[in-house]
């Protein structure tokens, strides 16, 4: 009989896989086991440490609900997420970045010009750019589904005074790729910290601060999915995303522009006189 | 503004922790995630094995109750249970093995030479040993708590039909450390598999097997607890125990005796007539 030990488990543990596993099945396991008994062995992990882990994860999953997910925040928090999308993403295409829980689907359509901010009346911030490949050729009618937070801090689906459609838009480029809208500057927010990631962060020393950001999903027939989000670059909190989710290239600047200066083409057209800004980003997707 | 990448993100991670989080958590905490970040980016993680994994968590916090814990499970058939006790084992002392979730607090006392079949009329086992230190050296009175599962494989607390106390008791060693008990031949079972736990093991063409075993916790002041179960030598699943909690010190051996051979001083005295078959098991405990 083999004597199971600190040294060989993890060689037992492959050991206990079938023949016909699949490959993959087998090549991921056999990592996740390697990587935890590493980490098990690297601290000398204690009892009491374990079943702190184990109250965290029961914690976890008596407060997942549809609109709370907090495995994802875990995921979030630990940076996996972020490394799931960098390992995942292409050369020379727009990075993608943490879809979070707050993405509606059938978001109503907004036309191309069209404003997000609905009764929010904050300072008005003018997005503009196109959707291009990474020859430059531009991707007509590409579909740009848009959100973000309300003033607030809050996403339709957090807060009972939004609209659940509330700051969420899907966009269809036009023939040369453009897409533009109006919005309220995005605020930075906290990710749920009352729960056992709350704790995590706390016994850490971490904040649950993220950095104002725009979400996006930019889909064309031929070319990956593009599910990412956009900083503002004088967020105080762009260096120290908690989920980790900045990149170089997700960075926006809002460049201040004069008053009377509001261009033709928008649903805003004619009503902003006083000072707006304006962002100017581009999507580069890459083929499927 | 720091760009964070496959590379740095483990860097970045450690960056976040607050500078008077305890040495202790920061250790942990550091481990955990550049293991769990090697293993992501060593598999290149796809983001559908990624929201798999995450579902199956949400799946184990929805059947997770009191009386099922999905996640100690998963820990358990990750060998990570069986590791923390390894890492934390003292040399030249009986090994600790699994605690399982099948342990019920204020078992009813069961005297020396006491008999935990109940209504249960299958062969006779007689189970004898001493509770000693590394020196050999009896510890009188120390306290022996025993479980284990009914002849159709089930635990009290899994099983409708049993009294919640069945095949459970608790014994306290005489001024010898002697203890001694008849119960039934414990049988091979398997663990849940209707769960996540379940298509994991699936999906790794494993078996949900545990190799028949006794539970004990062998307690004394001055004394760590001893949590550990013990093997039948002859069960066909000893060398592939599912949750990876077979030792070479814990397997005990089912001697055969002959029929008239069944000594006084038990419960069950004057009623063997015919063959039983005894184990000789002592338990060495380590000084606290």
């Amino acid at each position: 009989m083999r004597n199971v030990t600190a040294e060989n488990i993890t060689d037992v543990f492959t050991g206990y896989l079938g023949e016909d596993t699949d490959p993959r099945v087998r090549e991921v396991l056999t990592s996740l086991a390697r990587h935890l008994h590493d980490f098990t062995r690297e601290v000398s992990l204690t009892h009491d440490e374990w079943r702190k882990a184990l109250e965290l994860m029961q914690w976890a999953g008596r407060i997942t609900t549809p609109e709370r997910n907090e495995f994802v925040l875990l995921s979030d928090v630990m940076g996996l997420s972020s490394l799931v999308d960098m390992v995942n993403s292409k050369p020379d295409v727009t990075s993608s970045s943490v879809l979070g829980p707050f993405h509606v689907s059938d978001a109503p359509p907004l036309a191309i010009g069209g404003d997000m901010r609905k009764d929010f009346d904050d300072e008005v911030i003018l997005v503009e750019g196109h959707v291009r490949d990474k020859e430059g050729n531009a991707i007509p009618g590409a579909t740009i589904d848009i959100w973000q937070t309300a003033p607030n801090g809050l996403y339709s689906s957090q807060d009972p005074d939004q609209d659940i459609y509330s700051f969420h838009g899907l966009m269809t480029a036009d023939e040369n790729g453009r897409y533009a809208f109006t919005t309220v500057r995005p605020v930075s927010y906290t990710v749920p910290s009352d729960g056992p990631v709350g704790e995590i962060l706390n016994a850490a020393g971490r904040h649950p601060w993220r950095p104002s950001h725009l979400h996006f999903i930019v889909s064309s027939e031929g070319h990956r999915n593009l599910v990412t989000e956009v900083f503002a670059a004088d967020d105080p909190y762009l260096d120290q995303d908690t989920v980790f989710g900045v990149r170089d290239d997700l960075v926006m600047h809002f460049v201040p522009q004069p008053a009377g200066s509001f261009p033709e083409g928008f649903e805003l057209s004619g009503k902003v006189e006083g000072d707006y800004s304006r962002v100017d980003f581009d999507f580069i997707l890459a083929r499927e």
